[in-house]
């Protein structure tokens, strides 16, 4: 286990939080391996025992949160939001189809690394990108959209187009239908987005949205295709998901430094923890079986993304090229454990 | 006037959307003094009318935004929470004692570019900070603190020590009495930031915050003074404000960066538009005179900040030297127009 005090410490508060092994994931704000792993270790040692469905202190580990000065998380999130800060109300209509059709849709793969936001989560996004002006009037590109974001945003009648790149042929056939019903301005174009986007398309887009894969080189590749997308000069805006429980801030740090160093982007928003998603069937599956506690289904959700804003600047051009090849998919911090046991 | 259509676009959306000229400058995201220029240039070009206190589109005014494909802002937030995504319920007693004691606080000069939160705000931002596990049982470093950040923090009971500097007198004896007073554990140590932390402070905190003057050596010293008061090592935390009406993107992006590349940190959030200020008495002494409409002292609360939280990592070394000297409060995008009305 490599050391970190901070790291184990944040683990620890979580654990002091709630028992549900889920909670204390979501809580610890770690990747989900090294939490697991400190999880581990502090039953081994005797600091907690496992019960049926979570996890409880032993006198030995009460003495040593007592210790270390750490006491149970302070949730202070507005109810009413969620703690997003927006109001979707205005698009109710538009969120009731949209719940609709995203119940109908195909099941999340791991071999695409998906795994969809709860419809409340949906809406919160499109209202934050509405909100900043980046919705209406304008023309979106969406960077796989197992979320049915094109759908979602396509049915408030804002968007002039919307363009979306998907790999999974289900999804595709999926979202022209809904679109072709419905006569909404969704063009759907299956892509792999390790190609190159086809040049008619790129610098064609005001607005990207993509949720990447968490690994660094699939993180920059799907956020730079999204840029790829977007029009030359100031003002376009660029929106993408990542989370904690599968990418460390070590890893956030490289993201941030080195979209400012090679692109004319500024952020302008990262909104902590806003976006949740519902559970997946094929979680157990995946992720490591040594620990009991996590051979159960979460009861609720606890996998949640930060959602972040980017803004072009004056000298904004958009590319073609991808910052590097690479697996997009495996590292040490995914959630997926071995693909042996998984679909993919 | 520098051309930019985006900005340009960006008042105009403003005006679709509130006639109070305050409202216009707020809705804008733009810099002051440019929102001023666009809606001065529209008058004289006749697409708008001053009125008594706002301003009207003309015919051709509205032909213009038809023509620009431009519509009113949709205004999403969240009611509950103002858009911030917090509760600060919880803290309800130290919310009242903290409305009182900041009611006969000092009134904010010029000279020293004070502005303060609304009572709201400030326990917003203190809501963020203890949800994020940043003020309990923690040591905090406040630099410059005309909002008294400190009372509010200590009133809560939650930090070990609050370290506050602080250049006005009249603040270092307010928060000094009421330290006093109530036996607060904060040690007020009366600096001029541009002068180096005393060698004991530095890295000596877990956490900081701070209000900077928005041109970018002012932003950077601050921050970068409250970096110096940080332990080495990873999970320490800073937060400061910066507003979209001194600081355009461009410095947002200056300042994003230069920190990535001087500092092993990373950013965790950047709250958009978190923190709304009251307004002030000088302000109609200090910016410019020209527009008619900005004679009016404002009605409600218009001046906004955006909040950044950053983290650091392992490799974190505070430091006492700073990024660069030179004037720390004017530039081109500040409010203050003239320093000849003002009273500094």
């Amino acid at each position: 286990l490599q050391a970190s005090e901070h790291a184990f410490d944040h683990v620890l508060q979580a654990i002091a939080t709630d028992s549900d092994p889920w909670a204390i994931v979501d809580f610890s704000d770690q990747p989900f391996n090294f939490t697991a792993e400190v999880i581990k270790l502090l039953e081994r040692e005797g600091f907690l025992q496992f019960q049926e469905r979570g996890v409880v202190l032993t006198e030995k580990g009460r003495a040593l949160l007592r210790e270390r000065g750490i006491s149970p998380k302070k949730l202070l999130q507005c109810k009413t939001c969620g703690g997003s800060g927006v109001d979707f109300e205005q698009f109710r209509d538009a969120y009731e189809q949209y719940k609709e059709i995203a119940q109908y849709r195909p099941k999340p793969l791991d071999e695409f690394d998906q795994g969809v936001l709860t419809p409340e989560a949906a809406f919160r996004r499109l209202a934050l990108m509405i909100q900043q002006g980046d919705v209406e009037n304008k023309r979106l590109a969406i960077l796989g959209d197992d979320d049915l974001m094109s759908i979602a945003l396509a049915l408030t009648g804002l968007p002039t187009e919307i363009i979306t790149f998907e790999l999974d042929e289900r999804y595709v056939r999926y979202i022209e239908k809904i679109s072709q019903d419905r006569r909404l301005p969704i063009r759907v174009i299956p892509l792999d987005l390790r190609d190159r986007l086809p040049e008619g398309l790129v610098g064609s887009c005001d607005t990207f949205l993509t949720d990447p894969p968490e690994n660094f080189f699939g993180l920059m590749l799907f956020v730079e295709r999204g840029l790829g997308c977007l029009k030359p000069g100031e003002g376009k805006a660029g929106y993408f998901g990542v989370t904690l429980t599968e990418a460390s801030l070590p890893k956030w740090y490289k993201v941030e430094r080195s979209l400012l160093e090679n692109y004319a982007i500024v952020f302008t928003h990262i909104a902590y923890e806003f976006s949740d998603y519902e559970n997946w069937d094929f979680l157990l599956d995946t992720i490591r079986t040594d620990i009991p506690v996590f051979r159960n289904q979460p009861s609720k959700a606890w996998y949640r993304s930060t959602f972040f804003r980017v803004e072009t600047l004056a000298d904004f051009a958009p590319t073609n090229d991808s910052f590097k090849r690479g697996d997009i998919y495996m590292d040490e911090e995914r959630l997926v454990y071995s693909r042996k046991k998984g679909k993919g």
